[in-house]
């Protein structure tokens, strides 16, 4: 089976060093969800393609695990693969890695399928999804 | 005329606080707005409020002046003041003070009206704003 | 043995509702943030206290898990509850209600002891951290 | 006499707009300081050769001005421009644009400069910047 994997590089903001002078830990979610839009953009799944289709994918969990810090200045390049799994989710795991190729970070995140109209959360995979999968070889059976 | 104006405390939080140990400027503007939301709850004229009469109110401008540096673990006051100005526009003043009541912070900032089903900005006061400064003996003329 | 909680409140602000209009994800760790200090405030052991013993307390892991979304407007309560264990670590675990006592979001963090000097991890508890177990009764023997 | 100008391009992240499906406003002083810093980047007057020359630049003055709304998607491009002044001052303009070339944002911010050992404020322009400004033709008589 495919593994789907983007890479999306980020420069450390000024705003986003902490007192202790490295990133503080909660902008690491938001540097997911600019790693999981690269992603999303460049294999047609990006939240304005999934809008179209009537749904949001709202975050139902997240998990990082911090094994470096990274300083103002850094350049960071997250790997974002996506993970296979026969639920109506979207799972991600992320890996962030320095410019020397330390690890820095890993994390995971989990989405469900809400149709934007009524808010109601999909029990079962939309259509336009399993298309994408199919696309994509990533059908489950 | 009257002058209104309310007082706001917010405890400065670690992640506001950037590698030169003191508050990153940019989120003075988010201060402003919380203290303009205690504002807005006290004299009847929140975001909700407003939105419950068809508006919303961007903002159209903002401007801020930092005389002192605030910590991690200092608390702020916020005064706000209502600007009263015949246009059709909400401005409000700020003043932020830390615990010893030295001036830490100055800003302004300006919204002007815009229909929530139109997105049209009014170019005259609103109904619903004019029986409101009505009400606070706040009318030009 | 003693179960140490603390409850703290905070109001949704303007800027952390997304444009679905509820609370952005990635807030929820500053929320986790806030209640901690409120936690550390109350039994002695905020980020403050545990600089003046020469420590700094980086987070090295988050979890969220996110049940119901909140919005602009509402106020929740984080319940921040400490978990003890033998290793040289902080634990703590959190649930956030919404004001009609419903489950928004649980979480955890873990945070190590680093020296402020040197940057170094401790692989065993501080002598700070011992006392401050010992008169809280969570010796962990 | 020469003017010193970067572009520098921004992608709206989902996290940085609000519930009106708009760029929250306070956003746009993060990025005034992510294109300041191409800027330092390109003329070799970043935060990092600043720091090198034992200075700190903290902001005193924020100014902005919102024309055009941004939504999620768009990309912005922002033109820095450095303003020459006697003072003992660092002045920028920015000028951000959508992708059809419309004004979106107007601003200005001023900085100074203070030591970084002693906190102190300088009152005359550092000898460093003297000369910056000198390979840049940009003194003042």
């Amino acid at each position: 089976m495919k593994t789907l994997t983007t890479t999306h590089q980020i420069s450390v903001r000024f705003s986003e060093v902490d007192s202790l002078g490295i990133v503080w830990h909660g902008h690491y979610i938001s540097y997911f969800e600019e790693a999981r839009e690269t992603f999303g953009k460049q294999f047609g799944i990006s939240y304005l393609d999934i809008k179209k289709e009537g749904f949001a994918v709202p975050i139902v969990k997240t998990a990082t695990e911090h094994l470096r810090p990274l300083k103002y200045g850094e350049v960071m390049t997250v790997e974002t693969t996506f993970i296979n799994t026969r639920a109506a989710k979207i799972i991600f795991n992320y890996l962030i890695k320095n410019e020397v190729g330390d690890l820095v970070c890993k994390g995971e995140t989990t989405q469900v399928f809400t149709s934007v109209d009524t808010g109601d959360m999909s029990l079962s995979n939309p259509e336009f999804f399993k298309e994408w999968k199919k696309k994509h070889h990533l059908l489950n059976d």
